[in-house]
């Protein structure tokens, strides 16, 4: 149950909220976000939510039975919009487009790399200064010099920034550096990590875990609103399954039904999502059609010579050709949401 | 290693061929089809393959390293087109709707969806009359009376027929009641009645092992094309994962990866991909916009009377405003294909 | 619910039955197998059996609320032991050792399996004529001719023969020369296959499908049972996961939970299980440490000639070792039981 | 390629192998562990080891091609064993049991779990005052207060500890607090956290991921002793997959496998492995036959009201019976050892 509180509730009134609750078994879990201010009840009784919803310094109340209470769609019909600033806008109708490298590698690849997104009109550059590696000896990123010479570019440029956070004490330093802060699929289920980015305000794209459920991404998800930061994505980035003609098993079902269940907006990986070049596009426009507010994707001046994750990297030329064809299929599918 | 035979090559050029393969120990697999007479050799010796080609009664010799031969895109770059007769087309740049009922329940009920089908201008009937059940208790469908009697029907109102065939008896009953041939995805694998099904003159749509590889959904369909049927369409119908939201887990990246790899149509099955209702439409739209040639659905009158899946079957209503967007989605690729 | 029906029910006490279910809405499917005749009634009302158990006829009722039903333990308490005359028992306590090629490949493989076999003690020996095979240009094995040369000599040493089936037309051939019908993973649920050999009065081993649930697995076996073949054996063989250091991943929860739930003997196979020399036996202990009847796996006087499967395959000396590990291991595991 | 430097290697010998490597085109990451000095080199070209291994103030050189280094068996033959002191040692022959409930409840249950594991022998428990939780609203552990609370009363009673951390700033707290700090499967590839743990002289048990490869467990085992710490156990726990009959897949394979590749001790997780308390007991004595060093179960006075996991608990008295199989299991493996 989930109950919206006025911006000037009492405390008083706050504190006799509480005792209603706990008369019905009910606990309390208080939530302050940018937004709003929201008291979550979990308990088993079934009562007339009514009675609660009179009380004096309520705004609203619902029932959501789903085991994800904040981030469900059952209590927010209206799809969330999230704004970058500079007129960039994620969700409810706008479509996004997140490109850029695996890795940064130096200031000659960034700077190539903003040339190739401003000439394609995309506004939020992706890369990876901290970079989550199976083996202790692979490259693991340029830290955080790599992250303010990118930041001083991308800004004069006019770009927005998403880079991979993995652990809590990388956020303080990260913050005044990043706009999207990305949760990679091995931090799903950090939950410490998400405790500290609910604490921030700064949106956060969150990727469902290597062989996560939609369940278990939608809970991860609430557990950053619940701390108090609403500016959420969710990320379908491909499931691990038997196959192994590709890297992941871009799961298109999920992107549906995350839809149907969060007012969140969805973004598609399918970079990841199938790990081979040739077959990024058609999972692109795929994921557009069904139902995706956006797509993250690799690219790359020599796909061949980048630090890591080449073989699913597209090279500018290829990349703009993609960017155009995902903005008719968005288009085409706005329209089918007026028939 | 395919070599393609001419028409008229004479059984002494065979014979000399034979000896040449033989010669570098390769053993020669003789398939002769609707449409042409091949000589599939398999061997591990590297050689100089014009040797071959040049002799007399080959009219072309290929180098496919794939597990699977015949269906394989590396011999055959123009993509198979299946001719119904009457105008329908399957494949090549032909967009197939096929779209009825899981079973076949009643004569009112063949009626019903035939005139739904026909004021949606949509060619091909689908409908189970052999029904693979988890339960020996379950109804397994009306079986040749009512594919008979559907058949009937059906050509009076100039549709093509698409069922089920699970195993080899069956056949020969139901050739001449059947425009298209089913194998359901617990058959995938099942050799004997591919070796048969490659033995008449009837295209078969060959659905994917319920955790089947793309390679060995391949493998399978080279087992139909071996046997001499060339009239082969390749159905993705969503895998078993470890995800319980859905029904199964609609796999966008195989239709992708089996138009690149084979030159056979590949149609999509979002109704068994994701079995909730209400997500067939933008599961059925991605497989378009990633690749498909077709797609194969299940209406209902009364979904939730249904003898069987109800809960993934549409309604007419729903399912016609899903044949337009599909349509529409299937041009704005058509467009992507020139760009 | 299942019925268990006297030897001698009349044709009227047998009538009456019907008519009193029928009245509360149950549907009755009749079963007369080897040994018994049996009313499996599907309904929803819930409703007093004893008012049933009391008609004439009648030998026993019980509610079974599994979806599978004569293969339940819910009803039949005790194991079920299947004789395979001569002293060789499955099941109930008794150890069973299968073991032999996978595919038998000439009389002098068969003599020298023959010989390992009976010098170690094993009664039943393993071996495949009809090979299901991914590739149609793959050996598929020597079929009737093969089978008929085997058994002979099999019989002539006294050893029991378990071989695999594949289609339906091949169970009257196979009939006189085997002594337990295998069914192969691919045809876990080739439910025609199932229906006819629950019409023989012959001992049928039934594998989980290639990734077959635990209760498709049992319904699979019902259909055998709900036929008329009460001699049933199931056996794990490992299931299709991600990972992709070993063949199959071998269920070990399995083994326990089909214990559990049926009262049929359950067989590992962990050649097919692990799919690498080196581990077989590992996994063959763990599997009756957690359970299992016996164990049916691969051998062959030189696995790396093998002409399937080799990987898997022990030598002989190694089999023999692991013969006696397993034998030890049963014996502990009986002392359990009486812990 | 593994280099085992000397106790007293001069700074000039190091200069001079650093040199050497680098001349054929060698990474070197050099490892100082509590009991040993490294040098990993990494590197693609083939060359003589042995010029190497001959320069001063180099112990021992070895050839690792797996994509794990120190973790592997292939330069360290013996198993490792960890002393966790007052005579109890893991691994190597020694028989590991530690039990407890899932979390650390209060300080009645603390006093209780201690009686039932030193009534039976017991010398290891375990308990979660740190709880990985799906959801924010559920409980998630007594934190620091409940872990000095049981550290007192273990102490008292001669008992060691293992529980879970699951952030790098919770190390320094836990440190002296604990004696054995288990990685749960959520943050089996938490890079940040292993880096951590490698810095610390406490054994670690890692659990396998999720949905984790063997691969990548051995990897995450390589972060932590590349980063100083040689004292890990590998756990299996059970993995992700499509079947729902139990809560996770024990992968018994795993267990052989890991004994084999790497030279850590393995533990089981039965508990976690299939989630079911009936069948606990089982899949423990099958991954003891398979090959594990030890198990690691959940126990509870009275499972029902166990603050989470209680399906998968065992009571004292069952638990009791199952710790006996256990011991008796691994003598005859231990026997077998020498067959």
């Amino acid at each position: 149950m989930i109950i919206q509180l006025d911006k000037d509730i009492t405390a008083t009134q706050k504190e006799k909220l509480r005792e209603q609750l706990s008369g019905i078994d009910y606990e309390g879990n208080e939530v302050k976000t940018q937004f709003g201010e929201y008291l979550v009840a979990v308990g088993k009784k079934d009562f007339d939510i009514r009675s609660i919803g009179m009380m004096a310094g309520i705004r609203d109340i619902h029932r959501v039975s789903d085991p994800y209470k904040l981030v469900s769609k059952k209590w927010k019909i209206n799809d969330t919009v999230i704004d970058l600033g500079d007129g960039v806008k994620i969700g409810a109708g706008h479509f996004s487009i997140m490109a850029g490298p695996c890795s940064i590698e130096s200031e000659k690849q960034i700077e190539s790399t903003i040339s190739h997104l401003v000439e394609n009109g995309i506004s939020i550059m992706r890369g990876g200064v901290y970079k989550p590696r199976s083996s202790p000896y692979s490259f693991r990123g340029l830290g955080m010099d790599g992250l303010k010479m990118w930041y001083a570019k991308a800004k004069e440029a006019g770009l927005k920034i998403i880079t991979e956070v993995m652990m809590v004490e990388q956020i303080t330093d990260m913050v005044d550096y990043v706009d999207i802060f990305q949760v990679g699929a091995r931090n799903s289920q950090n939950f410490n990590l998400l405790d500290a980015l609910g604490e921030v305000d700064k949106p956060v794209l969150l990727k469902r875990g290597i062989s996560g459920t939609i369940n278990e991404l939608l809970q991860a998800a609430e557990y950053i609103f619940s701390n108090g930061n609403e500016k959420i994505m969710l990320c379908e980035r491909g499931i691990r399954s038997y196959e192994n003609a590709y890297r992941n098993c871009f799961d298109i079902n999920a992107i549906a039904m995350l839809k149907e269940k969060s007012h969140l907006p969805v973004i598609a990986d399918p970079s990841h999502g199938i790990g081979v070049r040739a077959f990024v596009e058609p999972v692109a426009l795929a994921s557009i059609m069904g139902g995706a507010d956006g797509v993250i994707m690799e690219v790359h001046q020599t796909p061949e010579k980048a630090f890591s994750d080449g073989q699913q990297t597209l090279s500018y030329k290829e990349a703009a050709n993609t960017y155009l064809k995902m903005k008719k299929t968005f288009d085409l599918r706005k329209e089918f949401g007026k028939m």
